[in-house]
């Protein structure tokens, strides 16, 4: 076999039409993500970069993409809007970077399911959606910058998972078509439960070509900020909220004190020392709401249809991963953690290890629906002190009965509740990757099958 | 004060051109629900029937009679389509029966919300909604002769509370009008929390003129039968279905054989000896659901778009009160009671009851939300030995801890899972029916204000 440089320009010939980049500054910015929130990972991952950048623009390109590098042995990392947190996208060993956001068209909609080409923006889908009364059951705080296939490739929920539940519940994700690595790439419809094989396994497991979603209600969504004199209510009402199933809902996110305080343009609607309620709720549920606002001490204090429009700051970007970012904007010296708190007495643990942690971290919370019962996600912002303490307070959370999904690794496994990886994932993977070239790294269970 | 029939003369002269029917076989007629169910209700009941039927057309009309019936000191019983199990509408104490089938207008619907007159048959508003895109979010297996002020005044939930549970909830009904019964009546309007001043409460908190009630979005729902070779099977793949958020749903029904033996034109869809599930699932959740359904040992026997046009009959009418109605209809020494599980343990809470009173109960079980949690009501149909042992096993039933909705009482508080008035309701209709003219011996707690 070639040496790299060698094969990387056999397999640029070999890509034909196929757009490529080479200038190395463009191909080491498409080679990052947003891991630079875990200083851990920073020191890992900044110098990162892959060697080739591929635009796809529809399925042949992919097909190209994966036969070529199938063909001289050159690893290949998708890559959607780059809106992860973890380096799900960063090229670990290099090789080619494959681009997916020209890929964005619509193949069709009907009625409550849409399917749709991986690179379009999940922004952009709701617009065509909306006008007909459907939209996404659920998108990350990055709607206006992630692309679909990366959404369901590097995520798990966010925004309309407190209704829905996360993208691994069953009927999240209706089917997904995947183009294999291999000279000759095969392509593979997953449907219903097969189609969770791609969910969140960073494109390990195959390139997806096109996505299948089930959809909901296009509700007027009003963003709602509601302050409260201190985190024990703001989670009382949130989970009195989260758990009125006639108030159609689309966020519910308790946020402690001092964290607003980096809530800039918020400022108005959150007075110093206080801690918020953020809630999108459909306009004909907002009198319901208001009256459970009422009865547990919450001041409305911003109520507005929610705008996505540039220039435009929807309330749903000082949730989920952009509550993280509002205060990194400004000072680097915190990161995040990524919790599960259990169903059965969520709110009494969240308030258990507040009171445990003091100071070192600012709560913040998601209201989210998992396995059929509500319950909450966390995504506490602390400032980093080393990597020792930010594992002793992954330890601490665990022995307390949460959930962790470590954000500061960059392997499937090791960033899983489990520590493991999803066994039909591994599976899969043999399937549609044997040589071990899609995102090399990231599953680190899997030993790549020997060529005889 | 005149005697009985000199002060109805007296009303009916007030009413003016209001319609006024006195033929004592159509006003009987419009006296009565479907109380027989209950054989305990059918002695209690049967010969009971009001005096004159006024048939209201709109609002002034409903004023004039709740004027009329205020100076005149005569009872007044609003009845909607009288689909009723427990004399809900049926004149205890005589006197004016108000049908306000006739009075069915809908005022607007703007997006997620609905207004319109309580005369407004169920499968009329949804007919008027679906080209919009929106829906009820529940209704009873009735829908299609049943109206919606019948439906929130007289009943609790039904079709679609397995995603926005019973009415009760916050934000499942979003205003109700009403009428005040005094010599000038006046007209309140209950918005929200307030609203539930009027639910469930049998019309004796106010004449209700309007209701604004909550949308969801119209999927195209789908009717499936699944059987199974045990009701626990059905048990437990119905709880598996109901708890995948992402499998739109709009009702999930587990029944135990040999009850389907009842459900003639169902015949081909129920094998001898099965239990059966039967589910309203949102065409684009078919596929996830059809895995659940797979794995669990359920085997698809049925499956068509839910058709609510004359001549069809829709699945949802073998559900809910439909289940009792299909075995009543060819043998009535059956009756029924009406439970709630405890939401942590409802299925093997059932199971155990099952068991305990073996051929005795024919199981039927619907899973709802309740309270922000998923659990299961239950609606057993049994032979009817006497009204000792009926008590006996709504005591047995009580000792295990299902809560009992008793069907076989007449007033709202025995009837009642809480075996007492709403308090907030009992405050109420002091208000608006001071000397308790409105459907009396109903709401046994209200003691009438004594006029001085």
């Amino acid at each position: 076999m070639l040496d790299r440089p060698g094969r990387l320009e056999s397999l640029i010939r070999d890509l034909g039409d196929v757009p490529v980049v080479t200038d190395p500054l463009r191909v080491r910015k498409k080679s990052r993500d947003f891991f630079w929130y875990s200083p851990v990972l920073n020191e890992q991952l900044k110098d990162v970069a892959g060697d080739v950048l591929v635009e796809a623009r529809n399925e042949q390109d992919v097909i190209a993409t994966a036969a070529a590098c199938a063909r001289h042995g050159v690893p290949l990392t998708v890559r959607g809007g780059g809106t992860g947190n973890y380096g799900q996208c960063v090229p670990l060993q290099g090789g080619v970077v494959l681009d997916m956001m020209a890929f964005d068209t619509i193949e069709w909609h009907r009625g409550d399911v849409v399917r749709a080409a991986p690179g379009i923006r999940l922004n952009k889908l709701d617009e065509a959606l909306r006008p007909n009364g459907w939209e996404s059951r659920m998108h990350p705080s990055t709607k206006r910058t992630a692309s679909l296939g990366g959404f369901i490739a590097g995520g798990s929920g966010g925004v309309g998972s407190v209704t829905w539940g996360g993208l691994v519940e069953p009927g999240n994700i209706t089917a997904a078509r995947v183009v294999t690595v291999e000279p000759e790439p095969r392509i593979i419809e997953l449907r219903a439960d097969a189609a969770q094989k791609i969910n969140r396994a960073y494109g390990t497991t195959g390139i997806i070509t096109a996505l299948e979603m089930p959809l909901a209600a296009a509700y007027r969504w009003i963003d709602v900020v509601v302050a409260f004199d201190s985190i024990a209510e703001a989670l009382r009402c949130g989970e009195a909220v989260a758990h009125a199933d006639g108030v159609a809902k689309k966020l519910v996110t308790p946020i402690g004190a001092p964290l607003p305080r980096w809530f800039t343009p918020l400022k108005d609607a959150a007075p110093e020392g206080a801690s918020l309620l953020l809630c999108m709720i459909a306009e004909g549920s907002l009198e319901p709401f208001r009256d459970i606002v009422r009865t547990r001490g919450g001041r409305i204090t911003h109520e507005q249809l929610t705008a996505e429009e540039p220039g435009q700051v929807p309330l749903y970007e000082y949730t989920w991963n952009h509550t993280t970012l509002q205060v990194l904007k400004t000072d680097r010296s915190y990161t995040y953690l990524q919790l599960l708190y259990p169903a059965a007495n969520a709110v009494e643990t969240a308030l258990k290890m507040i009171e445990k942690f003091g100071d070192e971290l600012m709560p913040h919370f998601e209201f989210i629906r998992f396995g059929g019962r509500m319950t909450m996600s966390g995504l506490p912002v602390l400032r980093y002190e080393s990597r020792e303490r930010l594992w002793e307070i992954i330890a601490l959370y665990e022995a307390n009965g949460v959930m962790v999904a470590n954000p500061h690794v960059v392997t499937l496994e090791d960033g899983s509740r489990h520590k493991r990886a999803n066994a039909d994932q591994l599976g899969f993977k043999r399937e549609v990757d044997p040589a071990g070239l899609l995102n090399p790294g990231k599953m680190r269970s899997y030993v790549p099958v020997t060529v005889s």
